[in-house]
């Protein structure tokens, strides 16, 4: 055992003594103290000094400063900023059953310099264009905290939120704040590149956990964590997990929640880190159903339901603090506002802050005015959450679309796939054993039919290109659904599928 | 000697074989390779996988891809976006006097998902709302581009820019860059908080150069790297120069052309990379006359006599490739835009790039779509000058006021001043040998001058907060002119006379 205020036998439930104490009058507990996980860089960041300075005018409302370099909103050149943006309409999408097309209004939103002096505001555009603190708008903080309150309930006291620049820029922060150069780190066999090109300039040494159907084996994890010998591997057992649970990004995989309990029961044994990457969160899609009618996709019929339906995130069934949970507009909103939020115990989040006043400052303030409105101003939260109801049915609608195209086309004899509940992936997996050039090799069949699908006008990626390991286990390619018209879809999958046939030497 | 490909004599001109090669047939250098000052960091990086996806889409038009993971741009629920834009007018600004209000006129630009389909834009809030190259969106970056070249000139041809969150962003990236942990980094003795308080975690050791009327002296500068000594130092000579030759902050100071081509032929000699933060490069302002209207302020009569105007940066005179530039659009436009860019020999460009990809991706869209709707498709890049002399008359006219304050209300016997040419920002130096209570030491001075204005409602920064070495030299004060209002601006700076005064005991 690691660390020695964690028991090994109930590991969830036990708490620091004064948590302890805390929870006994107010019933949530408060998080455990984990800083020995930061990094040295993490440690030495320090408060800055002109919040010290401008705590002085907060505190004396008369003082006149000559102390702020803030550049003047009279200057700035952007008067005024518009929007219109799509409304998803409650009782089409409550009725249990959706069509696409149709079912969105428009509203249109404003944001002057001066729309807080006249009452229509409490986030203006002379705000929205001024340095802004680097937990990002507080107006717009306060409706993800709630958001967050809303569907993840957290279960411990002191749990903070604080606005990043999307889950890349994220990701790389709590990299940062968690990792020194040797550390070693554990994420998922198959990740999106992005991720392994983050920490390997940060000399992090990856170390990926098989993956099944339900994403990383939590029966792998424990063994490796278990085995774990300083002087083989040359380092200490890693701290930190990273891990895409819903709808994993390449293999579609989304863990059920006794995998999750699982996993974060062993991260609590052994003290780890969970970075909770999940962006695909709320793209949860209901069943696939064989030759049904692609456009007719089953809604729940009230948000509440919705809610319900949903996985429960890691960060839900945190209670220790452990959890650094990473979400983002890129998927439910759009990737171009660069605008997300890491939800954490208060501990962690100020250290993001003290690192985001030294780096990405805040996201942007045109992108946080747009979301202000749109959320806060137009949506508020139950409409919000009719939108991601009508994205839910979107992305259902063209997933389904290109399973549809899969059941068609792909040879099942040499090939299969599990249908994803989530996020925008299906991964096929490739019995390489019945190739007639197995004999190469893994890979080498792999490269041979994917240039054979460059060759027949198909782009499909190879498994191996998101491999952290080694060594490779089968032939996989990941398909996304994500923006490509049905049509496109099916006519690629249908390529995709004569390529597999030829290869194979199949009927 | 350094570097053994720069001779100590002339040190500006001289190139490796390939650039004068190079030279001969197309007059303008190619850059000297100074990848060895890149960090480990930096080195490890690498493209990433997913862009060779998109070359194979970028070679072959027909091919269909189930590759890309974007979402669909129908499923953004922003379907446009309006701005108001300022418009300086170009007869107010040029008649050679200009005056405060009514010279503006308003624009308004659209931006619409389909506004590329419909021929209206070549980049639409599609385009924009979606996931970008880590360049930043090209069709601004273009632009960007186009105008570094007009201001400053690069004298060698493989230069380029990349867009960046903002100075603060582009700080922590080319620190990343070129730093590693432990090593010596030179910047100027007093520099604005977050300069140290961003370094400090990248466990570098600052170095604060002696300052006088024109910034970092060039003599101590010289001394110290020609002294340099590892074994005492317990450190190689620093390979980063950072410093805001410009209006700096917070000492208002800028550097003479003559202090520009010194500093940077030291850089050359010792092989030195030179960060050049230069927000406040188009805050230039023209003389200050005691006793004149504040309100008329004298303005270059046309756009290219403005442009001459200018100081050179230090960009303009790198022949090297030896210097990164950062440029924001803070102050000439707005700090919540969050974006400005980073101009360098296209080898660090490129590593700032594979950063980018990993972290902050690009700026936000939002943000480049109003940018891109003002710069390119609005006010083009004459229209951009217009602007940046409207601005710089605006700050003229604040400093003039603060200065006649400071002319009228601060006891000359104990504090002087130099009228800054640019930036934001008036320096007070005051006398602490002449206090009563000197002998309790200059920050003891300084703390009870920032006490007593504190008592008598005024906040005004010490220089010890941005002092970088560990010994002061004498009291000092930064006062801004940037956002108080005339009337606040005498109010406060009357108070501070008061302090001052009868903290010295003068009459």
């Amino acid at each position: 055992m690691e660390n020695p205020e964690i028991s090994d036998s109930s590991p969830v439930t036990i708490k620091p003594a004064v948590a302890t104490i805390a929870s006994q009058s107010e019933s949530v507990p408060l998080s455990l103290d984990l800083s020995h996980h930061l990094s040295i860089e993490s440690r030495i960041r320090q408060k800055s000094l002109l919040k010290v300075a401008s705590s002085y005018l907060v505190r004396d409302a008369e003082l006149l400063s000559l102390a702020a370099g803030l550049p003047s909103p009279s200057l700035f050149p952007i008067e005024k900023i518009s929007a219109t943006v799509q409304v998803a309409k409650h009782e089409s999408v409550r009725n249990g059953l959706w069509k696409c097309d149709g079912l969105l209004s428009d509203t249109h939103l404003h944001k002057e310099k001066d729309s807080s002096l006249k009452g229509q505001s409490d986030y203006d555009l002379s705000g929205a264009l001024q340095y802004e603190q680097g937990t990002g708008a507080k107006q717009l903080l306060t409706f993800l905290k709630k958001h967050t309150e809303i569907v993840h309930r957290p279960q411990y006291r002191d749990w903070d939120c604080i606005m990043s620049g999307g889950n890349t820029h994220a990701m790389e922060t709590v990299f940062r704040m968690l990792i020194n150069p040797g550390d070693y780190v554990i994420v998922e066999e198959f990740v999106f590149p992005e991720t392994a090109e983050g920490l390997r300039p940060l000399q992090a040494k990856m170390i990926g956990i098989e993956m099944d159907d339900e994403g990383m084996r939590s029966d792998s994890l424990r063994q490796l964590l278990e085995e774990w010998d300083e002087t083989m591997r040359g380092g200490k057992r890693p701290g930190v997990l990273y891990v895409v649970p819903t709808g994993q990004n390449p293999t579609g995989a989304t863990m059920s929640v006794q995998r999750r309990k699982d996993i974060y029961n062993i991260c609590v044994t052994y003290d780890l880190i969970i970075i909770e990457d999940d962006p695909y969160y709320f793209l949860q899609m209901s069943d696939y159903v064989p030759g049904a009618d692609p456009s007719v996709v089953k809604v729940p019929k009230s948000n509440d339901e919705f809610l319900s339906s949903l996985i429960p995130s890691i960060l839900s069934l945190d209670t220790q603090g452990r959890v650094l949970r990473l979400d983002s507009f890129s998927k439910v909103a759009a990737p171009g506002l660069r605008c997300g939020w890491i939800t954490g115990s208060d501990r962690f989040v100020e250290r993001v802050l003290r690192h985001n006043e030294v780096g990405l400052q805040f996201p942007s303030g045109v992108s946080m005015a747009v979301l202000h409105s749109m959320l806060v101003e137009g949506w508020g939260q139950d409409g919000y959450i009719d939108w991601l109801v009508n994205l839910r049915a979107e992305y259902t609608n063209r997933r389904n679309a290109l399973l549809r195209a899969m059941d068609k086309y792909l040879p099942r004899e040499v090939c299969n796939w599990v249908v994803p509940s989530a996020g925008m992936f299906v991964w096929i997996n490739v019995d390489y054993t019945k190739h007639p050039r197995r004999d190469n090799g893994i890979e080498a069949v792999e490269t041979e039919l994917f240039e054979a699908g460059i060759d027949k006008k198909v782009l499909i990626l190879p498994g191996t290109w998101f491999k952290v390991n080694s060594v490779a286990r089968n032939v996989f390619f990941r398909a996304t659904f994500a923006s490509v018209s049905a049509q496109d879809m099916t006519l690629a999958t249908e390529r995709f599928g004569e390529v597999l046939r030829e290869s194979f030497g199949c009927v």
